[in-house]
């Protein structure tokens, strides 16, 4: 027998909880991928995700594959053998755009910062005289720590902009052509409250003009998928079989941000980040994002002298049924990170995950 | 606001319906991608898959992709820059085997056939005298087409053996390891008759130490995939976020399979092609794949002389909520694709569409 879970709270990196109105979409009727109310589907879910993307993008889509198959797109159309693209590294996730860029044959111009700290953009700007592409996370679901895109889109040249949106999409400001994004790829299962399994992606017509013609990967060839769209054309063509019941999950949750207010959502993520940042200060931790440049979304915080990393974590998961999350690399051990997104952006959910850390803390 | 549906009958060459134990695993709560419960829903997983792959290969798993992504993660494993790929052409699936091949860098000798016909082993066998891989396709989604994998694998020498079993897997006879397939790829949303948005995928240990090192594909780089599903280490390396609701449904299927027994549900697939294949000649209809190698999971058939097919498919769909799909390429217009997999291969799903093909034909 398959384990039976009632609930868990998931206030990790992501997948957090999803909407309901989500997880209530993934049970109705499978439904044919050339199918015209899946068409119609897609095409709502494409707007929706314009508008959480803040672009008028037409070749706007979730791709059929997680996050980190929309990084492997975004490099995948703009580089190929020999093209440099200048990568900034702050966290886990600038790291593997290096090592994806750098399987697509680029050149990869690697400007490292300290983790916790956010992008320079003034230093990625000055790394390469003529890049073909310059990339940074918006949110680094690392470290918990967010950049400012727009001031790389504001002086990026003739350089396309690759940004990851993966833990920013839906909950914080994201305002992809205002800022001068080309190329940008997220994920479902952080702010937008779905379970993962695709990943919202977003083209320019710049970027698309300039794409690689004939890439390596034949799955996540832009210039077939926006064919499959139907975005660009206003035909449809087949490319592959779109996972038709995530999709349905994802347009259950776009109307549900749509109808509540982007606005509103937003300012839920803010307030919800906020409340656990003095909360978590007034357990008397200390917060490893730097001032000024921390996540909303997720918030992360040292583990405290004398306390467990995994205790703590353990206790949670057998006494609360609550996932929080460990930090990465260096930072295995020595940070938690704990995401407050989606359906998790909410007093209670604050509330919650503050009441069950202290005890733990005391108890672990 | 999204369209509803109360029902669609899926008799298209997929998605199918799915069952109802995979529809309902999809709305269990959402669970961290590195929570134990996961951990071991994946491992009950990749074992349910290894039985319906017919193979004891430990590296057996869902990848984050669909069954094109399956497609394109067999390639950029096995072949790299001048490497030989033989393929075997019979449909459209041989056909993007060539293009995707293609786009790894491989040397494509392409065997074509007449589609509708099955794969000539011999003269696959006898395109090149030293390929690195030999591909080709079990169960033709785009004729209908079942063709014999076990006399290539008997006869491919040092090569590699690629078989697609997209529509086969889960309901037909599938014997990957007797059969000598060291690469297969398959999807959820045919006889396995769960949504789609993952490739059940297996690699033969002979398979794996010749892969490429650094693939260009980071994303579906079975070195590192190998590790993620913790199937030949016995650790766990986090590689992405995995898809958990999308395995929640494919573990729900798997269980219910394995539960009826494989044998019942290859039984119950041969009974239900068995009898479509006699009620559309009783209906004056003529099949349209090869006698003898004729799929129990897909049904092809000709359009007869005064039928419109779009006319007879309009009127299925608006009429019945049913779906049969149209043909392929120069088939579009002159061939139907039935579908009877998964929970649709019982007698009342072939006698339902049956009495409302024979009343589109009237009246549409």
């Amino acid at each position: 027998m398959p384990a039976i879970l009632t609930s868990r709270f998931l206030f990790g990196p992501g997948p957090g909880n999803a909407y309901p109105e989500a997880m209530a979409a993934l049970s109705h009727p499978v439904i044919g991928h050339l199918d015209p109310v899946f068409i119609e589907r897609l095409d709502r879910t494409c707007a929706g995700l314009r508008t959480v993307w803040g672009t008028a993008n037409t070749r706007t889509l979730p791709l059929s594959a997680t996050g980190s198959g929309g990084m492997e797109a975004a490099f995948v159309n703009t580089v190929s053998d020999g093209d440099v693209a200048v990568v900034a590294v702050n966290g886990l996730f600038g790291e593997r755009m290096c090592e994806v860029a750098r399987r697509c044959g680029a050149t990869v111009v690697r400007v490292d910062h300290e983790w916790g700290q956010p992008v320079d953009a003034e230093r990625v700007l000055a790394a390469h005289p003529a890049p073909k592409v310059i990339a940074a996370v918006h949110a680094e679901t690392s470290t918990g720590v967010l950049s400012d895109i727009a001031t790389l889109g504001a002086n990026k040249g003739d350089a396309l902009l690759i940004a990851d949106a993966v833990t920013s999409i839906g909950g914080l400001e994201l305002l992809a052509d205002q800022w001068g994004i080309d190329v940008g790829y997220a994920g479902t299962q952080k702010c937008l409250g779905v379970p993962p399994g695709l990943s919202p992606f977003t083209v320019s017509e710049r970027a698309f003009e300039r794409r690689i013609r004939d890439p390596r990967s034949w799955y996540l060839d832009i210039g077939l998928l926006g064919g499959y769209a139907g975005a660009a054309t206003g035909s449809r063509t087949y490319h592959h079989t779109a996972p038709v019941t995530m999709i349905a999950g994802l347009e259950a949750a776009l109307d549900r941000i749509l109808a509540e207010g982007l606005d509103a959502v937003q300012a839920r993520h803010r307030a919800a980040g906020a409340a656990l940042r003095a909360g978590l200060q007034e357990l008397g931790l200390e917060l490893f994002a730097a001032e000024g440049s921390r996540l909303d979304s997720l918030t992360t915080v040292k583990v405290p002298d004398g306390a467990d990393s995994a205790a703590v974590r353990g206790y949670l998961l057998r006494n609360f049924s609550m996932e929080i999350g460990a930090g990465v690399g260096a930072f295995k051990d020595s940070v938690w990170r704990i995401g407050t997104m989606g359906p998790n952006a909410s007093p209670a959910a604050v509330t919650l995950v503050l009441g069950a850390l202290e005890e733990a803390l005391a108890k672990a």
